[in-house]
Formats: C-alpha cells, structure tokens, sequence
C-alpha cells in the first residue's frame, strides 16, 4: 500500500467514524433540538446513494465505509425525529 | 457521462450540501449545545485528509467538494466553539 493510499484511507476513516461521537452524545443527553433535520435527512440520502455508486462499480471500500456511515447517520435521524426537546 | 458517474457526483453533493442547513441552522440560533465537538473535530480532520489526498493523485472533483465541506464543517465546528450555549 503506497501512501497516498494510506492517506485516503485515514480520510475516509476519520469523515466516518465522526458521527460516533455525535450519535454517543445524542443517545445519551436526549437532546436534538440544535441538529438540523436537514441536514441528517440530506446526508442519508447521499450517503445511500455513495452505497449504490459503491455497488454499481464493485468498490468493496466505498461500501463498507458508507454503510458504517449509513448505521451512524441513520440513528442520529432517528434521535432528532425521537427526541422532542 | 455514464449513469454510474452521475449517481456518484449526486451523492457527492447531497454529502457535501448536508451540512450548510446545519450551518444556516446554527448561525440562526446560536446555539449549538447539542452538537458533538468530537465529531466536528474528527470531520473536519478527515476533510483535510481528503483535500490532501485529492491533491496528491491531482483528483479535481475530490479538491472542490472537500474544499466546500471544510468551509461548511469548519463554521460549523468555528460556531460550536463560538456559542456556549
């Protein structure tokens, strides 16, 4: 693996992983008033549609990487339509 | 263009979009209690990476759209540690 592979896979593992924290703090506060529905709706949406790029042209590390993307986002959208407050 | 690059240039953008309702959202409240620093830290992070990866393999369309999420991501993070409320 050369570095700038390195490099790409460090990107996409910190632009993913991300949302852990986020998720973690929404579960546990139950609060979601500041998130924007907006956005977490926008984002699943693109995040669906990077799974079935990844499909169409057979990359296994888009895949993986967006349905780790998918869980997370997903459940911080299911937070903010849960949590009234 | 073929379908399969039309189906990852949408996702591209809705991933990218996603996070200016959350900007707009954020600068109209001022308050941004519910956001998690952890993620706009690691995002933003990640978002450098790609800029950085996308200028080591000269990759036009990974610069301009991480060039647009961390100017989007960066306010974010910039307003998260802005308001304390």
């Amino acid at each position: 693996m050369d570095g700038n592979t390195i490099v790409g896979l460090l990107a996409g593992f910190c632009t993913t992983v991300a949302f852990l924290p986020q998720a973690i703090k929404t579960w546990r506060t139950k609060s979601a008033k500041d998130l924007s529905l907006g956005m977490y709706s926008i984002f699943c949406t693109g995040v669906v549609l990077w799974l079935i790029y990844g499909i169409l042209i057979s990359d296994l590390p888009i895949i993986l990487t967006n349905m780790a993307s998918l869980t997370l986002a997903f459940s911080i959208l299911y937070f903010k339509l849960s949590f009234k407050n």
